[in-house]
């Protein structure tokens, strides 16, 4: 039988600024990447967030992210390898302080924008974030895209990792994301999205853009609940998978047995 | 045989700024408060602190502040009993990360600056903070004042507290520290100030500016390290505590036993 | 002729953070009070809303708050006369940037959240906001609170002042507002509002909760628009205030002249 | 009659934290880079900053940066175009507030560490923020090092530019400074540096690192102040220039006169 992880960042919100649809995504996901305070949300939305996860029985996992509210961590920055694993281990011990105040155990780290974006090609930063990871717990999985450079330093350090793919982005012929710059490289037909996922789980292989069918795995699908069409979307890929008989679950609880 | 605790508010550099004389001081100490990134202190400065008093084997506690680095937590804020909850969990937990990447217990909570000060006299800032480090780890000392609102607080939930004792400062009949605004507030003889220190360990009491000599019961004694004369007294009154066969131990060993 | 000003709070977006609905509300008003930076609003939400507003000919204020983002500027804050001169100052200057840049005059200050409370009651906060304003340029307009400390700083200071009045709030016998805290503190009907308002600006009297009639000058109402109910608000006082031939016109026009 | 400017970063201190030896510096130089708030510096220590220039006869520059204390504004970051005349105006206009209150004038900008380099050799940077400059005041002299792209933005802008040289730093054949990454980029040898700086001013020529003399325009030295032996290299150039009867000279009076 077939599962499959549904993950979706929450927790933006940021003082008098409500971000997301944190309350309506959360009966349709597994899996919440919480953010920790250094590109979006603050204690007390942290503290909400991992309560509300834990209400809707929905697992929690840091979402890192460069220290840049303004830009919320959008934006590229130079930081040294020192300075990446000390962010990580702030941010993930930040959020597991919530997680130790709710009784919840924290499951997975993801980081965040462009710390993500930059840490799937540049092994010096992927190594940084691992390392972080692994200082405070190495029983926390990688949530990361499959041929990453995070996955590569994660599976180095030991870690279990997950793999992310993406319902709404085309896929190069070596597994890597098609650039946003390329046309063609997001997908915005919903329905063609659900039938890419469908086979990214039952068949393991998705279509590249230049037509070929490579292999991937999916373990987690990254969901968006930041808008009623997203959250739409979410309702819509959900039904799709439960027709199928694919179950959903955590991803902590994916390889070794199903809810 | 009498003991006592030695601690000193230590971590409070940021990014290129440096302050404190921390490695000169982590010697002469037992405890350690490391500042948590919200009034001082930043993830690169936390991570070489805890690694460095872990070298020295000097306890780690938390030193949490107002979010308001400019500053330096000294400004009195009024956030809510929910907002004061959530930052101490959140600057509790972000510390307690670098204590995992070291392997490293965290021993204790001491609030900073004007956190500190309202705490001493307001029992629901009190409770909040109390409420925040119960929620994260409920076997963590709070070091505060003997006869503060915060050991009310901390007594209220079960937590263990430690009383600390100023070398420096006057103390009134009831037990509280003597306004700064008043003369006679501040001990600047460095002989009486070591007088009255040993006076507390080894009588348990204190001539109050009144006179009268009061009951006090002395867990850690607070010194400073941020200039060269706060570290020759601190030497000082080490030699002197030595002298007179008083052991000097981390107030989360003082009671069980001595090192 | 009777003429007011209709002011709001506008430019509070801060990065990925939107917040209110400046685009609809400026066609309705007549005066911008700015974020600058400290409690909301960054440089480029500055910098659209300087730009906007000039292309509504709505005039342009300062809106400075206390350093406190995740606290919106609402929570208070005890710094020293010279920290909130400089904050003022520093505040001031960048606002004046973006209206340099775009060939707008700035029109007048009005202190945020927190920092407007105190200063209403705290003459020497009250001085050290004017002295802010005056050291910038002494043509400056405080928009303040009639009957407030503000008002008489501004005054010792030769600066000009504009009485602002609020249709949702209820008067004491002595012209200050009723704290929030006490019953029939809101005016919650609109109607009962908006006839208050012409009665401010039309008889110079406003019915205080005791139910005597007390004198008030009414310069400038401020109106909210961070909601639909707030912008439908706007829309029905400013056809009453048409209705009566009262004109709206900028603050900065209202002594000398009408539109 | 040859003349320079000699300038230096102040202001660069940060509420608790002091940063540089400020009052030690300004009476050996002529102009005077003051940090903004972004990477460095707060309103009280920007005002203290300019009103000693000012006692010191020291010309006022604004040294606007990336938005990253932690960082020092040293750590590359994109921000967009947009961002980046944004983020100028912000800085400059907060300066010029201070100018304002102390009735001095704004002289120049210098972009300062991460911004500085990314703009030397990145037209669309460089553009960004000689649109800035040029928004708040076209006035305003760019001080930058001579064929760099943000002299290059800066003159399509009709902006006045002064050319920044640097005693300790070896230059190639083009007149761009040799990477710190490359040996000989440093030149540590005190009497070399000063040798190099007068054949700057009265030559017009430097010796590059591969030996080949080349033409330079020294309008302005760089040197620091944040150390002892900095000051004392300070003193020791500015001797060696008033030996050989070179005036120094703020570069907003450079070309127009001498004191």
């Amino acid at each position: 039988m077939y599962s499959i992880d549904l993950n979706c960042d929450l927790g933006e919100s940021f003082g008098n600024y409500t971000c997301g649809m944190d309350q309506e995504i959360l009966p349709y996901i597994s899996s919440a990447n919480v953010a920790c305070g250094f590109h979006a949300s603050d204690p007390v939305v942290m503290e909400q967030t991992v309560r509300e996860a834990k209400a809707n029985r929905v697992r929690v996992g840091a979402h890192p992210g460069f220290p840049d509210l303004v830009g919320f961590g959008r934006r590229a920055m130079q930081l040294s390898p020192n300075e990446i694993t000390a962010s990580i281990i702030y941010q993930i011990g930040a959020l597991k302080g919530f997680c130790d105040a709710n009784q919840v155990k924290l499951q997975h780290v993801k980081p965040h924008g462009a710390l993500y974006n930059m840490a799937v090609k540049d092994l010096s930063i992927a190594k940084a974030i691992c390392e972080g990871i692994a200082a405070v717990d190495d029983k926390l999985i990688l949530l990361a895209p499959g041929n990453s450079q995070m996955v590569s330093a994660a599976k180095a350090l030991g870690l279990s990792t997950a793999n992310e793919v993406f319902a709404d982005r085309a896929y190069e012929e070596d597994g890597s994301l098609v650039s946003r710059k390329k046309p063609g490289a997001m997908i915005t037909d919903e329905e063609e999205a659900i039938t890419r996922v469908l086979q990214m789980i039952q068949k393991g292989t998705v279509t590249s853009i230049t037509g070929k069918e490579i292999e991937v795995q999916a373990d987690s699908v990254c969901v968006h609940g930041d808008s009623p069409a997203a959250l739409s979307f979410v309702r819509r890929i959900r039904s799709a998978l439960m027709e199928e008989g694919i179950l959903i679950v955590p991803l902590g609880q994916k390889v070794l047995t199903s809810i």
